[in-house]
């Protein structure tokens, strides 16, 4: 039997909620940014970069949020909506909130950074009664993303549609996805990424996210094994603990676990790993794949996307990711 | 005699306070934003502009101000160091903010648009301990621009500015730069502007822009005469309103009255028109020429700006400026 | 069985978590505050009262709250020393903040309102980290209030009680305490409210309070049963509904429900009426005895304190209230 | 020739402009405030003390400020038409602030502190769209506070009052008033007390409040003579310092130096001293005295009011002013 199972009667396959901003990528890389003088926008945000990701892979997609009214906003609706992706929740604020901002520095592939704008930024703005209650009650995935918790109202509608999730069936997935930045204090992070993981079905975080949800936690080893063994008291069926280059590990309620396969690449920079890797196993349990199936979906997927310059724009086709693993299988790919 | 004479012992000619932000300007243009897919990145802000003006004419400038702490500040440093424009008074905020940016669009040379972001940004930390009244001391012209009198502390700086000006003998020039964005309210802007123009040898700004000031005032006609009159009874010697298309007036303290000739343009966008106005008409006072000759340079350096891409990088040496004029006195300039 | 049973290791009866402030009540009453002219000061707030309360019948308290460094704030804790309170988590604030303050008005004694001071108050600064584990761990009951849930950092600091109290096995109870002043929004009065009864024992509050609590809920016609089921379904036992002179109603997870007998009164003001109910109901709870006895103990020992000036200095001992019950059985107590 | 002169064909004598709050003075005193169970409310804040002063001194006075809309508000309000002081100008808030408090603590007649409520409060409120032109057309004296310069949009209401006053020809008065916790910085401080300080024709202060404008001035030994000089290079007649028990020195703009005489008093508490001599000096002044006589008629006030319990209520007549001094005269008086 499965880990998770999906409620086959509901239409919606995946609702992201959360995050839509915008990329700046340099388009002159290997350099620091002060030498960059231009610049390619891109939809991104990690639960838009998984949102996108799902439906590349063929899903029905929707999203839950909330854009400024201003260009940026257009250009992000407008995107999603030509991905074929349910903009009807997304929410256009009317407060004079902009559009958040990243800009990307790419001095090398293993070089990377981010300069962000966050202030006053729309994304932040949604609130508990704009998140529709009928689009949760057809969907059989809620992606939550932890930034989307680090500041009112924004908090309490992901708290609202976690709640919907949990009252009408859905499967429940929290992306930690933790910027601190966003945060007013390490201490506020700790609680309610606690309250959110406590009603997850799947939580998928870094070593170093999983760490800053233990502040009150005694894990001194900041061991693996114990982090997900917390949460399998709560709700959870599946607990996957990232560590960047030496990869990732799911534990399973069952007591399973499993680490993901990796796979070479191309590197052009390292941003949009993370996501791709969750829209394509995500899209693996769907499909009622095994966990180490899933994953090894999972990576094939963020080995193409970080060869890619975007993170949104870059996501692959489940036919591409397929003949991907397949290329690697026959070493047709070599890593730079 | 002159309207306005300037001290010959001071070494700085001209240094402006006040905003130092980026444009990011359309590279696909003539359409609106949601459709431009690369942005090019300069310096901008109104102060920054007409300072670099003023250096590409030839003049010893400095700036007062302030810039984050990230890619984006040490850009616009690098850019003015590079200029040769004195930096020591440009501090370095170590608060966390941002630099200002504006996303321009360019839908057509007469429907230009800026979406601003102007949240928590650095321009507007400079506080008065930060300006350094060795560097008034040493200059002839101090120019202030409306949009650093916005909020405090910045607000707080700009009045320092002005008093060390008026105690070392400075020419104060206003540039009003009116955004209404930046303000808490329309009666705020008027009060702080009067206190400022109280102060100010040379006012110049659109005939919007005295409006906003004359809140509390009685000139229902909006009246130039009027408006400029008030400001002779305080420091003012010479005040500029400008009309865009109509072509600005300037009036002095002496009573005379002088009209911009305009000149022909290959309009690319509307953009720095105001800034390179000004920078080319303050050198011309500080060459000692007649207000009337002074306005011609200004407007013919106008015309160069708007044919070209930026507002900042577009300044012209003061032999492009006289050669344009004469090209336009020879027909040989056409308007598109 | 009962209900709730309470685990007899722990040797601290009751804690209290929240708010602590100063009752400023007119000496001169029965006409507008406007003509009062002189105040007496108390200690103030609900679950200081009820704490002071459980003290004043023999248990053993504790108290966690933060309090102003100023001649108030030392004030409260010396007069919670004096009362036999443990003082050992009432931390002082280092912010500047100050005491919340109530001026008492009683026009009548039906005809009372309150005139508060609730900004930069000393007990909503509490952080998640200076609540005290070891403190909880030792407690019986921990009595969270909903003010405390209005704001961050207090906010968080509740969420954290809570979760220490269930770690350890203490009984939650949630004293809803709605004072809307305090809170952004409505709903976000009822997302942290719905967040924290999820987690409790024992459920006290108003009809009204109740309502504000199921906003996004289907209870269009305000049954009680309705909102007291939903809770079953979580962790309570025991949900308590109060419609003010018409009496309380108390259900239970065991389908019970009991309606509290009330007393006469010589009422001089209706302050105070719900936190001796409140702490006098609790009493007989951890004397084990049935709802139905604990409900007119809490009633008896309201009848008297809405006799007395103030609302902490008059909570009774579990002898004057087993005496008042006497009287009025004996008819020798008659409303004025 | 007098050092000042009024515009005889105005009708109204004296419009103070600013705080409005309440005093709570101990009524158990000689103890510090922990012990203090009881208070007496009295009308407060320094403007609103001198303009209580010159109403029972014999003067027509207004008043312009903001009150919260409650019973404290409302009791303000009553308290000043009661007192026969034009309450025209005294604007209801409406956002929900609260009247500032100042709890009195009197351990010895030497030994007085405050515990302030200034969070939200009303005072801070008055915009300057709310303050009346026409009452400062018809006023002879207008007396501004330096606390409501501390914030917005009270500190632009009190820059547009010297504004009007200035067009009308009314005498600018301004009481330094430096309460440091209503500042966000101590630089803001010395930039509005100048820029308020370079329109007003009396200045009184003490030596402590000039320094704090003096921080970006050159007077190392914080001499009076230095402080004094700087204004009468702008508008001011008369500059007082006040050194406290060491008497006040008042300088005039003719190069005269007046100290004041002290009287005995039977002191209760240091409050209202301040206060009490302004509202009597200027009185003096409005009479037509000299400087000299002006100064002892405040110093007798001052002495009065350091015997009696409030600030407000205590002001005396001016026959009782007139009486005091003769009873001093023949030592009739002694200090305690």
């Amino acid at each position: 039997m499965s880990l998770v199972t999906f409620r086959q009667d509901k239409t919606m396959d995946f609702v992201a909620v959360g995050r839509l901003c915008i990329d700046l990528n340099a388009n002159e890389i290997h350099r620091p940014m002060e030498e960059t003088m231009t610049f390619t926008k891109y939809v991104g945000g990690s639960p838009a970069n998984i949102c996108i990701g799902m439906s590349r892979l063929g899903l029905q997609c929707g999203f839950i949020g909330k854009v400024s009214d201003d260009q940026m906003g257009r250009f992000i609706v407008q995107y999603l909506d030509k991905e074929g992706i349910d903009t009807g929740n997304v929410v256009i604020d009317s407060t004079g909130a902009v559009t958040g901002l990243a800009f990307t520095e790419i001095k090398s592939p293993s070089d990377c950074s981010i300069l962000m704008y966050r202030d006053n930024v729309a994304d932040l703005k949604l609130t508990a009664h704009e998140v529709q209650e009928e689009l949760i009650a057809k969907t059989k995935i809620v992606l939550i993303s932890g930034t989307a918790l680090a500041q009112s109202p924004s908090r309490e509608a992901v708290i609202q549609a976690v709640h919907y999730a949990k009252k009408h069936g859905a499967v429940v997935a929290f992306d930690l996805d933790y910027r601190p930045y966003s945060w007013a204090s390490a201490e506020e992070t700790a609680i309610y990424y606690n309250l959110a993981a406590e009603k997850s079905d799947i939580i998928i975080g870094t070593r170093e996210e999983f760490n800053a949800m233990e502040m009150f936690e005694n894990n001194p080893d900041h061991s693996d094994k114990v982090t997900a063994s917390k949460w399998f008291d709560y709700s959870a069926r599946i607990v996957i603990i990232k560590h960047g280059k030496e990869g990732s590990i799911a534990y399973g309620k069952d007591g399973s676990s499993n680490r993901a396969k990796s796979f070479p690449s191309k590197v052009l920079k390292t941003f949009g790993a993370g996501d791709s890797y969750a829209s394509a196993f995500l899209y693996g349990l769907l499909q009622g794949w095994t966990v180490e199936k899933s994953m090894e979906f999972g990576s094939a997927s963020a080995s193409i996307v970080i060869s890619r310059h975007s993170c949104s724009d870059a996501m692959p086709t489940a036919a591409e990711v397929a003949e991907y693993i397949e290329q690697c299988n026959q070493n047709e790919i070599k890593a730079n």
